[in-house]
């Protein structure tokens, strides 16, 4: 499932009959209007002229001195300078590739990986190679084999990309003792690691794990950032954190793609940060999303089928769930669609094919009572499918004897 | 003169004591705040969550159902289907680029040509042949015996980029005879062409011509327009018009790009095409920026040397002068800079070093009181540097018959 049917899909999940459990949404309906409404006054009386003009390509020093203040909330110690604003977490995987693939380079991704990352990667043409994770994510023995093998080849990754912590779009997060060997190999090996770090503020339980950048001090770990899942997807605001030579060349690729970002949205979210209580409104989202989360892993247990397995997130959007390996979740999306329900099948988060019998459900954009509904009809037709496939198994199994004493013709 | 140089001058021409002729602001102080202020009321009270959210890929209905609103009031027939939005008109440009261009593979440009554009082409390390304009633009005799050059060598053009309404950066528009031919080419040899058409509605003075769009039908013509000028550069709203198979790349490529352009931008935009007096606004830009060419010209006829030419353009925001060719004007630019005033040197609208006594110059951000004023100081460093290169030729002269009598020895 790639490219143009993933853009379908996404088309039929907009419409409103429909329950999306496809997307990565967050829940923008508990933004206070009156915060909303304030900052929009103070541009009105202080700022329009300057929102309607064209912006530093790097992004607005308010902007870029948050989003440190934003870094800091997760240990990390980031000096402004560094930051580039991009045009959200996208065009951050979007420049950072340019930069740094050519056609045919090796990059290294866990496996499942971000679906929204893998047509960036392919369209520039970067050799994709992943590592399967297990509950404690990307797993380091295959990494350090893989590097091995590539460098016995005389070939090395350009990068590895990772979303280590609360991972889209398995949900699992990176041990700490793997994060420091992960760390340990990016240096020895001198391999840049892309760190994708969406949802660390969106924990639901457990303790925080550093991030890849605070264990390597922005040496060889590339940090991306974005306020989509904790303010607004609709800003179009992230950010990439380089050493500098790369980071030249991340301003200059912008400059290229698209001049810079929004001005009016960086000079909100930026005042935005710096004077409203934004702590409190990502503790708001952490309460509705764990409950979402727990009333989509009830449901699951009452309405999957028998077979079907699944992780439980400390945090972050997104489950994974398998079911038993007979079923296909790309035949049974479309059976979902009819009846009003959508997720993302497993494929999706593949180059090769793999995850055909898993999915990846969203809880963050979808209330408790849909998400129960949702997922009760996914097992509706998960259950179907399973009692249509053995069926067919029972009436071979029952075909078979006859064909032997027929002597094979029938 | 390309990249981290340009970025440096653009950051040195943000400083306020700084006169900057060199960039294309738009001037953003007289839109009315209350037209500001009542939009986002609107949204406030009907909206918050949705221009919050991630919105469609493509832009939203109602910004695609305004902008074939504004390609009618320039006299092209669109349907909103064939309509992407993308991030400001810069994006466009990437996206039919990275869509279209393969390493080594040939682009046609005007020269000069916006040297914004220059960067997004050779990132897709695109072989770019640059076609001289004439006061009615792009020459068509050049063109059409390019193209039968290539053919003679089995090769030919991915496409051809032209702005050929009061181009940037030369000012000049393409006649309507040469749009036709153009036209015709594109149809004859099959060669798509990308008419970037920023400031067509700009008009100070003579009669409206077609867009290359119109006369096509948009079979052989992609189109770029943008709101950048007409109604705000930090909304970061553009879009591109293309035939079905290469709009389903291009919608593909803006989601690996940046997902969506912000929901945000769109709504105000787009509720502000559909309710506000768009068109008077444009006609008092329209009023505003013909003053200041009007002054630009009058001081550049005051103050730039004897031997200086420019011409006057029609419309559009650039003035495009070339000084005697003694002078370079990226040297003028460093001495310039000192005197609190900055331009684009010509280098930077070509690939090829061509352009080294040209300047492009905007008259669109500033008022007439500062254009005058820069005006007069570039003039002024000019003529000392003529000065200078008279002192040092006539020193060369007078030491000439020197070395003679002595025997080549001094």
């Amino acid at each position: 499932m790639r490219s143009s049917a993933m853009r379908d899909m996404m088309a039929i999940t907009a419409r409103p009959e429909i329950i999306s459990l496809a997307g990565g949404l967050p829940d923008t309906s508990t933004f206070p209007s009156e915060t909303f409404a304030a900052e929009m006054d103070r541009i009105t009386r202080t700022a329009v002229a300057e929102v309607l003009q064209y912006g530093p390509t790097e992004g607005t020093v308010l902007v870029r001195e948050q989003i440190t203040k934003i870094m800091a909330a997760e240990g990390m110690t980031v000096d402004a300078a560094d930051v580039t604003v991009t045009t959200g977490g996208q065009q951050a995987i979007d420049l950072i590739t340019k930069i740094l693939i050519d056609p045919g380079d090796i990059l290294i991704c866990d496996a499942p990986t971000y679906p929204g990352a893998i047509p960036t990667f392919c369209s520039y043409e970067a050799d994709i190679i992943q590592i399967e994770c297990d509950a404690d994510g990307m797993r380091m023995d295959l990494l350090e084999q893989t590097i091995a093998d590539l460098a016995a080849k005389g070939r090395k990754p350009k990068f590895i990309y990772s979303i280590p912590t609360f991972q889209n779009p398995g949900g699992v997060t990176l041990s700490l003792e793997r994060r420091k060997r992960l760390v340990a190999l990016a240096r020895q090996h001198e391999i840049l690691v892309v760190e994708d770090n969406p949802y660390g503020l969106l924990r639901y339980e457990g303790e925080t794990v550093p991030t890849l950048y605070s264990l390597d001090g922005g040496n060889y770990v590339v940090y991306i950032g974005t306020l989509s899942k904790i303010l607004s997807a609709g800003l179009r605001i992230g950010w990439l954190v380089s050493p500098t030579p790369i980071r030249e060349k991340v301003v200059l690729g912008k400059g290229a793609s698209d001049l810079c970002t929004s001005s009016l949205t960086q000079d909100f979210a930026g005042h935005y940060f710096a004077h409203d209580p934004w702590r409190e409104y990502v503790d708001e989202l952490v309460g509705i999303y764990r409950n979402r989360r727990d009333a989509m892993i009830g449901a699951m247990s009452e309405y999957f089928p028998h077979g079907a397995s699944w992780n439980k997130p400390h945090g972050g959007l997104f489950i994974w769930a398998t079911l038993p390996d007979v079923l296909n979740t790309a035949d049974l999306l479309a059976k979902a669609l009819t009846k009003g329900v959508a997720f993302v099948p497993g494929t999706a988060a593949y180059v090769d094919g793999r995850g055909a019998s898993s999915m990846r459900l969203n809880f963050s954009g979808v209330k408790e009572d849909e998400i129960i509904e949702g997922i009760r009809r996914i097992g509706s037709v998960a259950q179907e499918h399973l009692a249509l496939y053995e069926t067919m198994t029972n009436t071979n199994e029952m075909r078979l004897p006859d064909l032997d004493e027929n002597g094979g013709n029938s």
